[in-house]
């Protein structure tokens, strides 16, 4: 059993001015051919900010930051304080310039590692029986 | 910057006679409060049988692979050979037994580390102007 694994990041999240986008190294940007075809990608990215063993260690939260929701499991949140610090974002490509993917927002920091970017593909229908709980 | 971030499996899939489940370590099981409250799951998990730097430098793949389907980059692709090598599936939750969580279906294989256990929460309104390129 693989006790770690080891992820280089492929790119940067870069914010400035309003504008963001997400900035492929060069080593990968061939693997950005195609992306054109598509008007949404998931990115993860690395909420960097948290990489400390205590944070890592935080498996309960209070979801939204806000006292009056329940004591809540990270897995059932989408907390930037989890095991591992893997943030999931579905953004819309708002144009590609070279090595650039210009996207709408994103709720990453200026300088977050890009670890991975998947297009995005829709359900071809809506998913039936969604279940939530109240906090959401 | 970052050039390398750890990672560390917080269970494995488990696939055994056409029952599918996520075994969550016995370190991380306090992450899994309130996920009951939930009917669906993002599962992000480690494609292990390609860890291996040639796979992991594999940056183009004809998609599905389908000769007749054009040359993409794995960024615009759903692909298990990617630089960093993360699965990403939302699954229906079927069932919670203490550390268990039984799922409908993964496209992982069995013993497949897992790395990430997020809720799903669904968009509020269907989403406009989604492109997608011919081969999907």
């Amino acid at each position: 059993m693989l006790t770690e694994v080891r992820i280089y990041p492929v790119g940067v999240v870069r914010v400035a001015d309003g504008a963001v986008c997400i900035e492929i190294f060069k080593a990968y940007r061939e693997a950005m051919l195609g992306l054109e075809g598509f008007s949404h990608i998931h990115v993860l990215f690395w909420f960097h900010e948290n990489d400390t063993a205590e944070l890592r260690r935080t498996l309960q939260v209070h979801p939204r930051k806000d006292p009056s929701n329940p004591l809540t499991g990270v897995f059932a949140t989408h907390s930037p304080m989890r095991p591992n610090l893997i943030g999931l974002t579905r953004c819309r490509i708002m144009g590609i310039e070279e090595s650039r993917i210009l996207i709408d927002a994103i709720d990453a920091r200026d300088g977050s590692p890009v670890i991975d970017i998947r297009c995005f593909i829709p359900d071809a229908q809506p998913l039936a029986e969604v279940r939530l709980p109240k906090w959401v």
